[in-house]
């Protein structure tokens, strides 16, 4: 089924340990358009400048990403600059130019409106609700959000979520959004604000996806990150990650718990590559082959007998 | 089958965001056994005072610990003070008093000396040694160390590895004995210096096994910590991680993929329980059956569908 995702697309300029690029191509929705492409038509919505590059539009067009909803502005494309320490583990920003993005009002084309699955990328929560209510009936609503916009637009954030089914943010944001420490105790808040399920992503310590059961207790489903020797760039992952959970929800049109779990499985194992190369070098080159054997090596990392013989 | 433990018997004083105990009942040898205790019988190899309280005497051995290898010395029992920050990741040492720890020149009475299965737990890496000199013939034989170690004794250290099957130890400890930050590639280098088996302890972040497959492959097996909503205190948490893991190994007397699964779930469950409350309290109530419905719940967690449909 076809999937609509609004965020940043970007060039980025990033430094770790193991080399630097300089005007990378990425942001948020190329990230998750990318990845999400590999099991589904996506259709894109952004903005860029009048500076963004053809080669960049041909990486997205060759990965059948529809981008009717990219739209030029004058002005120069989003830039994002940062750095990471030698474990990888947080970019720390050294400049945020919104450029272009300042002034972005994003309008679906008239196909995109039709779409099944939407994922509001981490954009200003009112944004998000403009997107949202341009899609006539969607099946499945997933957003993302960030420190900023909890700490800056609290409330707005909160009407999107009454309106959103499945919220995707990292361990820091859902401790701080629910203003509780404990994981188990702000996902059993947050999922009282609207979503039916909230996945909290790890980083290298994995993954967690939280829901309600009958009796209102909550239903965990839990993995580590796919180990992975030579991490490069982490840069990207966690949109990488959503966009190959929503990329396969939407690709096997089902929403059940089966598929919910599958999804998070080829959300970390796109992450998983994506890290291994700077920018988007590991996705461009990535084949689907190689995407079902890490999902079959996620089986064998994981699996353990339950039935004892003591 | 039997399996004998060498490590602390300690007081603890801990101060968590949850509440405080004073000289409660800890050290490495203590978690380490009563974990153990509920999957094989346990052999103590330890030390303690004059001080040492007949009711955490009655408590070792209401388990089935066999207290035949603890040591009455004169003076205090070791005592350790500590705390920690909201969210329980580190613990900070306040105190440290050795005491009747600091002369202990470990003696394994006779029938200890038959022992198949042998936890040295975190001593002196000479001490490991000469313990391990003591068995006559060990089937398995695993070791934790620490920082402190790493840094003070590092060729004796690397002896005892020789000597070791299986090796547990936390991330940080991991990275800092291989002189490495990528998790895999230091355990590729541990695993070339004895340990056929490489445990890294995450914490609440989990845990994950490695060795080397038959063309010098890494094998991986990993797992998220079981989630908990009320953590009261994470002292001892990895002890009874390795009491659970190596007993359950001890206790079905087998050391295949299979089993080393299972007992990184068993273990994880214990370490699971024993956060829930101060000291060990948790593991003084706790039945079997607990232990075997949490590992049920473990696979409900973690289990995914490989078929895909698609």
């Amino acid at each position: 089924m076809s999937i609509v995702v609004v965020g940043s697309v970007a060039y980025d300029s990033v430094e770790t340990p193991f080399g630097k690029v300089e005007d990378a191509l990425g942001g948020s929705a190329t990230y998750f358009s990318i990845s999400a492409s590999f099991f589904t038509p996506v259709r894109l919505v952004a903005c860029v400048g009048k500076d963004f590059r053809g080669e960049d539009r041909f990486l997205l067009e060759s990965r059948n990403v529809d981008l009717e909803g990219l739209e030029y502005m004058d002005g120069e494309t989003f830039r994002w600059k940062g750095d990471y320490n030698k474990d990888l583990n947080e970019a720390n920003t050294l400049e945020t130019h919104l450029n272009v993005f300042a002034n972005f009002q994003p309008k679906l084309p008239g196909k995109y409106r039709e779409s099944d699955f939407v994922f509001l990328g981490n954009i200003d929560p009112t944004l998000q609700r403009q997107v949202l209510s341009q899609v006539k009936a969607p099946r499945l609503v997933a957003c993302d959000t960030m420190n900023f916009w909890i700490e800056g637009q609290f409330n707005s954030l909160m009407e999107t979520l009454k309106q959103v089914d499945i919220l995707i943010i990292n361990d820091a944001e859902t401790r701080q959004l629910a203003r509780e420490s404990n994981l188990l105790k702000a996902a059993r808040k947050v999922l009282g604000w609207g979503p039916s399920t909230l996945v909290v992503k790890r980083g290298e310590y994995g993954v967690f996806k939280f829901r309600l059961g009958k009796k209102g207790e909550l239903l965990s489903f839990g993995l580590p990150a796919f180990p992975v020797e030579g991490v490069m760039d982490p840069t990207g992952a966690g949109d990488t990650f959503a966009g190959g959970f929503m990329g396969y929800l939407a690709g096997s049109g089902k929403t059940d718990e089966t598929t919910l779990r599958q999804a998070i499985v080829f959300g970390s194992v796109m992450a998983s590559f994506n890290v291994e190369k700077f920018s988007l070098g590991r996705l461009k080159e990535l084949t689907y082959p190689e995407i079902t054997r890490r999902f079959e090596e996620f089986k064998q990392l994981t699996d353990f007998e339950v039935n004892l013989e003591q």
